[in-house]
């Protein structure tokens, strides 16, 4: 098992991702390996300093690095020493299970298409994301690759998503459910109401129906699939709005002389370090996106949602799933 | 100063509108009085014993009731003594000044269209969110009105709560943000571009530009714009996770031993009742539209609104404003 890590991307690159890899070759499987790409002078010394075999935690060199607000497409085309080109290069010449970055998740899609190329069946790749609710976590996705979709992406998104959480999570038979403004079914745009649709008349999907902004929470269903426009605004909402109310919640303790409060169910549940690790999902190969401000928590989560991809074989799964929904689009059966 | 407010609208109506009517008279403006649309004889005990002079608070027969999951339009239709269109047609007759309901969102729109009208220069009335930020609010439209939204109308949107904000909260020259997945003006879905060139180019506002979704909270503007697909599931999320984390903190609270927590800053933030009235503006009157599942404090609130709008005089503002919008767009100077 061998994860290539984007050692350069993120807000404090190197220090954290060199911090979650060795946090993950200290508790996670006893065979994993970690690829550490980035630039050598920088690295070297926390790899001396780390104590590891060598062949459990190496250097990959890759000279460039693309920044964060740099345009992802010209930024790959320009930098194929790029620590994020050169690590989905590794993947895709077999060096590589999986890749993990908290770089530019704009740049690693590109690179991604580029690189690993999508899976047949899939017209447009798509990120996850997890957001917590009362019970486990649903993934929303599209989380912001794609605007402006067809009904025709978001049923793929459904196959995608339904795969993903079958494999990772263990549930046999996952709930999908159309994120829409109410639940009956000529509710919505004429996106919603057309991929309502397509989801509702799919045997291979356990569709729970529509699902509204309020229900998210309630954890109604697993996948929920939604345009990335609205998915992206709604996440950023999301973990903009824990973040403020832990602010608060800190705030309000400390001025009532409290000591700093344990972090409690609240806390825990608004933390998406937690949860860290978004899914790209439909490219030919593993690839797990982080936050740029990703603390090493955050970034070791990741890791372990990519060895468990890898273990679940969750890209073959996909290709066949996406491949079998492509054929019965084409005959007419969907 | 009167109110016709639906005393049966909202799901402990008649109780809670009258608890609402009885709290606006003894502690609001001297010259208000409140008409009370609905079924006399559930009305009848609560007025008699309330001890208001007759002329502060009335009641005006409706002996039709719309529930909250009736069709809208045929409901409206179907039911012309409903509280809902009595009370508005009181507006319409002179014997009103506003109208205020907890009762189905989309049967007062729908009546309101009937029965007010629409402003001229206004293509589709909207309904504003208001989404608290670590300053004072800001008015998010559309609310959920408006499903596949133009470019133009989201223009009328940003006139409506420009004006809006600037009568009502005495801000004077709000600042107009357009939701989006980025900063950059080329960012987004067509709606959102072509939105972002109307706003951009209109010497009448202070347009601010794109705001993601996590800078809403930031309070980086007043007036923040997007299609009422978005808005409604962002508005229905922030509510469920608010009121969500708030229990999840009492709970948390009642395990630790604690006595029931004072609501803190925390609470009031997250607590839709402090900022209850959504507003429905470009329809020929004063509207302003409560939760199902308002308490009395945030019909008060409703009612505070409607009195202020009453006040600044708002509809003849909203009414010279767009119909100048729509002569400079039908001039071609927009």
């Amino acid at each position: 098992m061998r994860i290539a890590l984007d050692a350069m991307g993120g807000d404090d690159a190197p220090e954290v991702p060199v911090r979650a890899a060795l946090s993950a070759l200290t508790d996670g499987p006893e065979d994993l390996s970690i690829l550490l790409v980035g630039d050598p002078d920088r690295l070297e010394p926390a790899v001396r300093d780390a104590g590891q075999p060598p062949e459990r935690l190496r250097i990959v060199p890759a000279p460039q690095t693309i920044a964060m607000n740099e345009p992802p497409v010209q930024a790959v085309r320009r930098k194929p020493e790029s620590s994020i080109v050169v690590g989905l290069r590794l993947q895709r010449e077999g060096e590589a299970d999986a890749f993990v970055s908290a770089g530019s998740t704009g740049a690693v899609l590109a690179a991604s298409l580029f690189v690993l190329g999508r899976l047949p069946g899939v017209d447009r790749p798509t990120v996850g994301a997890l957001f917590p609710t009362a019970d486990r976590p649903v993934l929303v996705l599209d989380a912001g690759a794609n605007v402006g979709c067809r009904p025709a992406h978001l049923h793929q998104f459904a196959h995608l998503g339904n795969i993903y959480v079958r494999d990772l999570w263990g549930v046999e038979v996952p709930r999908v459910g159309l994120l829409n403004v109410g639940e009956e079914e000529e509710k919505g745009d004429d996106l919603a109401v057309a991929t309502h649709e397509l989801l509702r008349e799919d045997p291979e999907l356990r569709f729970v129906g529509n699902v509204e902004g309020h229900r998210i929470i309630e954890g109604r269903c697993d996948v929920l699939v939604c345009d990335g426009f609205l998915g992206n605004v709604l996440l950023k909402f999301y973990e903009s709005m824990a973040g403020f109310i832990v602010g608060l919640l800190r705030r309000e303790q400390a001025q009532a002389g409290g000591r700093s409060r344990e972090p409690g169910p609240v806390e825990r549940m608004l933390d998406y370090t937690e949860y860290g690790g978004a899914p790209l999902l439909g490219v030919d190969g593993v690839v797990v996106l982080c936050h740029g401000s990703s603390p090493p928590r955050a970034i070791r989560n990741a890791l372990s949602v990519a060895v468990d991809s890898v273990r679940a074989d969750m890209v073959s799964d996909l290709g066949r799933d996406l491949e079998a929904l492509s054929n019965r689009t084409r005959r007419g059966e969907m």
